[in-house]
């Protein structure tokens, strides 16, 4: 039987789900890929730890250089994280000419166009599928299943802690403090929570998305990010009476010599199957010219479901040396000479509906003042909903707006937020719909 | 630039929409693999034909072996249809040493193991993404993305027709014929739909897939089918009373010395994504051991969505031919000499919730003569729902079950059914739950 060497830095949550996998689904593996893939070193600097996992004597070692540099190793796997290490660790193993597999999204983000130009130029293969949406086969998707289509936009959500807190709010009207403490204790949300509910997680993926379907280089800094700490219930409530629900998303759609790509809580109207995905679960709907939509949908993470997607990778690259295939799919999904800089909308030149609430005065001529204001900067309403009257204080009006230009949004709503009349910001939230022409 | 001859045989729908692919996004597959695709040559019986394509002089011609025996082609796309003069060509074309991509799932189903062991024998890649759910990647999901898993269930809806017509039944609370015609007369079925909707063609993709998950050979003649045709929109109403939605599923679970395998009309609750999965779409959830459940959604049928996925495949294939790489996956997802002859069981052994409805008189006693027969072969009944009276005929009693073995549900019907009591033939309906356990 031929065999093919794997050697795993870092054996935390996903790291042990991959040595598990390879070391309890030997016979499946054996049956589907033809050779037994051996997890012949695993570095890490806990030692002690208890993975539930018998490993051979001299197999769990705490010097990573001794993986990396182990010339018996034929496929690296990056699991520390961390953006300074693992970038080392890679380059390293670039360097020596081994496979390597990844799903640090953060440092592709990053750092991906150095290390993917370092790869091509080393003819060595890079797989990073655990790096967006877990067990989703997101990039698999793109790179290998789509080839034929001009990926036309991508809709998604991709980070379960928020969409946990998010259905939470939704299901049980809690605010987003409490939603959050129930992740915390949970294990859905870290200790620090901001990487992932500011957004700047969701973005790491997005960056990564883009490159992939459009052939561009890798930019983290133009995404817009917006989190979802400031979501209040009482928008949930007012999004559900509209027909929608909020949701944190990515949006990015391809409009040829630019793109949009942007994170934010976003309101899609229930019969879109993304409205349906609950807890934390990931989905992603992605649009090509030829086969319209797709939807992927799966655990965005998890020790399992995340090694799952390690694994898939770890077995592609395995087939590509027994088969002998070199740079058999380009590492960015467009050969290095096709992979263009297009520049990412600044987000005051995109269009969308709106949702807007204002907390005014519950005085007449309210109304007209902000509508006439909507109207000077050219955004057209398309209804107004004025509920839940509060004697003396102010009252919540909410807006939904047609088609109108975010530059013109913020400009009109900071001329609303100065009125008298208007107590509170006003909140501003986009809505995605399917049919957008109006 | 590098070239790959693409030879296509059969130029009707999805055949004009791959060669359309070819011929418009040239640009962009040649950034992706950095080679051309050529459609060298295109043979259908009809030349006269208003494709919307300017084949170049000589590409379009009547003889399909002159495109199989053509020496300079190295892909041979095989869009004919039906199952004799497919095989030949297909056979031929290996025999060639040429690389296959069809979307025949009828051939495959009927004929597949003879095709994959000849194709495996002459070390040949055949590729069939299309073959199964349109664009959906179901089989790169099943043969790459969850290598490492055992897959432990499939749950889909992979006929866009029945998926229209239950769709539409369900919306307008028509009847099945008139949701028919409308199928028809949109192009969404056939003049002669008894493949669709009797569920036969449904019954092709499950053979493929179940192949594909558990490693065994493929196994058409041991699916049980039931098709629409019997849905009542009353049964419609019921189940949307209860909660659930009516599919056409396939339904499949693997018990390691047997799986089942089987297409049917069944009740799923509105909280599972696949219900809310309308019109001509197709979806599958699958739920591997590492995974969970991942869910693809997309168009199963179509001219330019089918093409999309028989582009990805030829992509495929001359990715292995650019890189040197033979063999790299095997065929069935499993290595020649891993696949088992696994036993499909009989429906009388599955186990799964029933909803009943009877056409009983309204008289007294009734309900505990049906009730007594379901409990004497052991059917445990969840609730009773007696609805909508009818003053002197008969009326319908609805039930819910626990779960009960099929054998059993079908001994108690006939005797139900012999009733003097009981009108009509009792209906019945599976009901899937995520949460069987009950």
């Amino acid at each position: 039987m031929k065999k093919i060497n794997v050697g795993l830095i870092g054996c935390g949550t996903v790291g042990s789900g991959v040595a598990k996998i390879l070391m309890e689904n030997t016979d499946l593996i054996r049956a589907r890929v033809g050779a037994d893939l051996i997890l012949r070193r695993v570095a890490d600097i806990d030692r002690k730890r208890d993975r539930g996992i018998r490993f051979d004597e001299g197999v769990l070692i705490t010097d990573s250089y001794k993986v990396v540099d182990d010339p018996d190793i034929d496929i690296i796997v990056e699991m520390i994280g961390g953006e300074e290490v693992s970038r080392d660790m890679i380059l390293r193993a670039i360097h020596n000419g081994k496979q390597v597999v990844t799903a640090n999204k953060a440092l592709l983000a990053s750092h991906g166009n150095t290390i993917f130009r370092e790869a091509a130029g080393k003819g060595v293969d890079l797989a990073f599928e655990a790096s967006v949406g877990g067990c989703m086969p997101v990039i698999k998707t793109l790179r290998e299943s789509l080839v034929g289509n001009r990926v036309k936009s991508m809709i998604g959500i991709l980070n379960g802690t928020c969409n946990y807190i998010l259905s939470k709010i939704s299901d049980e009207g809690c605010t987003f403090k409490t939603a959050l403490s129930e992740a915390q204790s949970r294990g859905f949300a870290e200790a620090n929570p901001s990487l992932d509910v500011d957004g700047l997680d969701t973005a790491h993926k997005l960056a990564i998305l883009t490159s992939l379907a459009y052939g561009m280089e890798i930019n983290l800094h133009d995404i817009y990010i917006e989190g979802i700490s400031n979501i209040a219930p009482l928008d949930i409530e007012f999004a559900r009476d509209f027909g929608y629900r909020i949701k944190l998303l990515v949006i990015s759609k391809n409009w040829e010599n630019a793109v949009e790509a942007r994170v934010h809580p976003t309101m899609i109207p229930f019969d879109n199957l993304l409205s349906n995905v609950n807890g934390t679960f990931n989905a992603i709907t992605i649009t090509g010219d030829a086969v319209g939509d797709i939807l992927l949908y799966g655990h965005g993470a998890g020790m399992m479901p995340t090694a799952s997607a390690v694994v898939s990778d770890i077995v592609d690259l395995a087939r590509n040396i027994l088969s002998g295939a070199k740079s058999r799919i380009p590492l960015l999904s467009y050969q290095m000479n096709h992979i263009r800089k297009i520049p990412i909308m600044p987000i005051d030149d995109i269009s969308t509906h709106y949702y807007f609430r204002f907390s005014a005065l519950d005085r007449p001529g309210v109304l007209s003042r902000i509508s006439g204001i909507l109207g000077d900067h050219k955004i057209s309403i398309k209804s107004v909903h004025q509920k839940g009257r509060k004697s003396g204080g102010s009252v919540p009006i909410v807006m939904l707006t047609h088609i109108a230009r975010e530059a013109d949004v913020r400009k009109a709503l900071s001329e609303i937020a100065l009125l008298d009349i208007v107590s509170d910001r006003p909140v501003l939230i986009r809505i995605e719909n399917e049919n957008q022409e109006d």
